[in-house]
């Protein structure tokens, strides 16, 4: 019997997290990691493979638009092996920098799948017993009800980005965040794709409607073809079938299930007095689950399914073990869709507000933008909302760089910060975050 | 006789934007332009133009950069005329968009030089009153003792934006901002470039020697020449040779006179008893002249040569002049350089620092971001500075999209708030702008 401080379980988003900042107070941390690698979902299948792709689509891209500019290239080729090693270094880069924290911060890691049995924890049939446990075992692709992901006509996410054959004609079932990011690699990479969304709009969990209508145009942009208000019904491998809900058929060499993804929750939880709720881990607003000693956060606890939520998360988790008594906040929790050009938003959206006399609406073009101008980037939009007395509430910044512009805007938003504060501020000339200056600076 | 509530002398930054302040308020204004265009040096052949050709730089130098991604492209040709009517086109854009906001806000323009006489404004033979005059008379290249421009042969940046065939060699004399921007302009459109700087190392009145050294690796990179230490003595111009002040020669077909700006200042203001002091208009702290109700701002005063401190000043001035008072402080005035990849800063920098025992220094390379490593862009440095209490004094960022993601920054340095302030923000996952966070997480 091995006993730690604090263990954790997964070594995804939320885990490293919280490991670091336990680790660094000088405690002992055990994490237990079921897969080959460290850093869950994120590093390996999500975020990072997927910005490599979308860089590489963004430099395909580029080759035809330079004409405008002045500048004629030729695309010779798309080298997919090329592509899928990029990707792969990339991830490795980043894996290797967390293998290399994580060992200097003396962070012991078992591989091997994890219960909770008597308050300890099981790994490999062997008992590890630790002060505080936490879960932050995420989550995995949910599937759709009756179609089987089999990794070759039918793939999941994760297969998408293992793929080195770009299929001819590809069905996206979901048009949440992956939904989009994938139609818009394929359709780069030459796909010929089909987006198919049970509900009447792309991005529907977002409530975003700046968002999904942007969206929308950035991918019929790249002739990708979307088809909402309808569910994906079944799939035939032979001859290459997709039946929708409302009974029409698309050819397609692949199927990628983009369809949400679900918490991953050990069976042996409910047997500990774990609660649930929604197919969700329950916690307080400590992130505290329903048995003392045991936190959990990430994905497999109800909230925005983010990497940075789960990093938040396990700097909440590591500071209420700490004694540094926090109570978890997402009302302002940022987010981006990494389309080309990419949406980004925080906080209060349009649609939040019932009664828009209560708020102000602060908007601005980027076609208006001197830099936008210079970069040939002139589609987009930067929308700022404040209450009645000025207070920023929230942000929506769909168009070139907004992933990065935004970032200006959280800390007003999160510091309950004035409009006034913002127009205090010097913004250097010529950028595009002077879009945010010039749009509160019209009223 | 007309009379306006205020005269501005200048459509430049400065005055353009104390003329939109002013009209907002209600005031009657009248900005008097010599140029046959509105916006001054900035627009017009500054900050916008230059980042047209950055912008187009960028385009050129990603084609062979996409090889390592799997995209084998071909630059087949390089269109010198399109490229300038695509600037052209930039320029006149933004400019166009100014002229409407000027128009739609009641402010009228004059065409025509204007001096100052006994307290009235006269343009063209014409008297104009006011209750104020606003000096925002800006700035033009300095040029060097003995050798005179002539566009042909020895060019200013306003003629290098203007060339449509790109010489075979270039001297670039003066390694300030605006010679290091023209710098990689020329080298990635073909040309030879030399850059000599009379200081030892170049950029030397940013006072910073990270950007220095890193704008130094990105020239190289470029295959641009660097010589420092050495002054710019003589061109011949048959048969092409620029001889430095140590003696040495340099064979080239244009140079470039970047040695820095001057500010304009007409003769009228000295027997209008208005003040100078080291050749710039003096001022007080609210950009009030020596003489009461006369203003100035911008280049034609004393500060940080920048098109946004001349924004910042407009708003100081037209504050002052509805009784808002305000003071400047450029102490926070935060700058970047348009290299490829750029460099940016604000308030305190290493070089500032005698007593590091008083200062927190925090650093994350752009190697250790994931978004980085993902875009290709693993070439970079971000530096935070905090006083021992840390309160944020000052970041220096160089490196991908750094114009965009030093702005998060700002309201911190200008406000005074703590590095634990930014400690509990979010980023958003995966951005550049996190390194902002892991620079700071890693202590």
């Amino acid at each position: 019997m091995k006993k730690y401080d604090d263990i954790i379980i997964g070594s995804g988003t939320c885990g490293y997290r919280a490991a670091e900042i336990l680790a660094d107070a000088g405690r002992s941390v055990l994490i237990a990691e079921k897969n080959d690698t460290v850093g869950g979902v994120c590093l390996n299948w999500g975020c990072i493979p997927t910005k490599a792709y979308i860089n590489v689509c963004e430099n395909i891209l580029s080759i035809k638009d330079m004409k405008r500019f002045g500048i004629a290239a030729t695309l010779d080729s798309i080298d997919m092996d090329k592509i899928h090693s990029f990707k792969n270094r990339t991830v490795k880069m980043v894996v290797r920098g967390l293998e290399k924290t994580l060992k200097e911060k003396g962070i012991d890691i078992v591989r091997g799948e994890a219960s909770i049995e008597g308050g300890s924890v099981i790994i490999n049939n062997e008992q590890y017993t630790s002060e505080n446990i936490i879960i932050a075992t995420g989550s995995r692709p949910k599937g759709l009800r009756g179609i089987e992901a089999d990794s070759e006509f039918i793939i999941t996410s994760r297969d998408a980005l293992d793929l080195t054959d770009i299929p001819a004609k590809i069905v996206i079932a979901g048009a949440g965040v992956i939904g989009v990011e994938m139609a818009t690699v394929f359709a780069v990479l030459g796909s010929d794709v089909t987006i198919v969304e049970y509900m009447d709009s792309i991005l529907p969990a977002l409530g975003n409607a700046l968002i999904s209508q942007q969206t929308e145009k950035y991918l019929r942009k790249l002739r990708v073809r979307i088809v909402t208000g309808t569910g994906t019904q079944s799939a035939d491998r032979q001859p290459g079938i997709i039946t929708l809900t409302d009974g029409s058929e698309q050819a397609a060499d692949k199927l990628l299930l983009a369809t949400g993804r679900e918490p991953v929750i050990h069976q042996s939880l409910a047997e500990e007095g774990i609660e649930t709720e929604n197919g969700f881990i329950k916690t307080d607003r400590s992130k505290k689950t329903s048995v003392n000693n045991i936190y959990a956060g990430g994905d497999c606890t109800d909230g925005p399914m983010l990497a940075h939520r789960a990093y938040y998360d396990g700097e909440i988790i590591a500071g209420n073990i700490l004694g540094n008594r926090r109570e978890y906040d997402y009302s302002f929790m940022p987010y981006s869709v990494f389309t080309i050009p990419p949406s980004s938003s925080a906080g209060l959206t349009l649609d939040d507000i019932e009664n828009r006399q209560d708020y102000i609406i602060y908007e601005k073009q980027y076609a208006a933008s001197g830099r936008a101008a210079a970069m040939g980037k002139r589609e987009g939009i930067c929308r700022i909302i404040t209450d009645s007395d000025g207070i920023v509430k929230g942000a929506t910044i769909t168009g070139h760089e907004s992933d990065s512009i935004i970032h200006e805007l959280l800390p007003f938003i999160q510091f309950g910060k004035s409009i006034e504060d913002i127009g205090s501020t010097v913004h250097i000339h010529p950028t595009l975050s002077e879009l945010i200056f010039e749009a509160i600076n019209d009223y």
